[in-house]
């Protein structure tokens, strides 16, 4: 999670660093937006970009308002068996559905994607660029199996939280997890 | 499709329905609304409601936009051998979200849902009692098995058409029909 400030000035400071990051990586796209294009746009030293949010990945989610660290996301992914990584991402994402202070950003995230197509850019270049190719490096798996393992975890948000459709919407966590960790794990294997 | 009127006044008639249609449906719910209870909101005969859309589910559908006809839906994913539902479904969605004349009422559905409550009951309702009670019966599978089969290929088309993620935007279908159908497959079996 970002850091919010606290001294008067902080809060405007870091709005202008999110907008100016907003404006770079939509015209530049991820791979062409820096963190000192981006302080550079702010009328800000890049130190300060880097003390407000860290590492340009951790701008980028900052500037989506995903509310994760992805380098906190990645480490649940790796950190662990092989033969349990659907598992561990679908429960991840449950945890993050779950919980209003991760679901309500989500949520947001879901509108804006279907409605905006900068926003969809983003959210595109961020799974493809920043989870998406270190998640298959590090796995050895092809990401098209990647894309269609998170398609399905995406699909369960929108079913289970937004549609909420029964019976999947009351669903013990366990439950939901016995049967569709076995079916990810495919994905992987 | 609902047919469109081509006489002065037709026009207005229809809207009039769908928008008694919206009405009972989200106040009553798909149980409790009856075509009588829409034509009397609507100030037209109950008769013109069914020349106009047809049964209670063909009124649903058009009150949600929804570009499909529910039977014709039921249809391709029940006619046919029980191995290969799974790939029948994912090649039907596949060509509902591929061309643009169904692709857009889609992505209005996906809009609405996530920002407005009354249509994501509506849509909760159109698949709980249209779509999966039925086909719950006629396979035999349990419905829980059968939303977690429904939430994959809600995220494919979320993964592939709305947010762009490559590759699976631009794998072909046969490709993703590959890898994909025999992990829905899995859940049908």
């Amino acid at each position: 999670m970002a850091r919010t400030g606290r001294r008067p000035g902080q809060t405007e400071t870091r709005e202008d660093i999110l907008a100016a990051a907003r404006n770079q990586f939509g015209e530049r796209g991820y791979d062409g937006a820096t963190i000192r294009g981006i302080a550079a746009e702010a009328g800000v030293n890049p130190a300060l970009v880097h003390h407000f949010f860290g590492s340009k990945e951790q701008v980028f989610a900052a500037a989506l308002d995903l509310p994760i660290d992805p380098a906190a996301v990645l480490a649940v992914v790796l950190d662990g068996p092989r033969d349990s990584v659907g598992e561990r991402i679908l429960r991840l994402f449950i945890s993050l559905w779950r919980e209003p202070a991760t679901r309500t950003p989500f949520l947001a995230l879901v509108r804006s994607v279907s409605t905006n197509a900068q926003a969809a850019a983003m959210m595109r270049q961020f799974i493809e660029r920043v989870m998406l190719a270190r998640v298959a490096d590090a796995l050895g798996v092809p990401k098209l199996r990647l894309t269609a393992l998170i398609s399905h975890v995406m699909g369960i948000a929108m079913m289970r939280y937004i549609v909420g459709v029964e019976p999947i919407a009351s669903a013990g966590e366990d439950e939901l997890v016995a049967l569709v960790a076995p079916v990810l794990q495919q994905y992987i294997d």
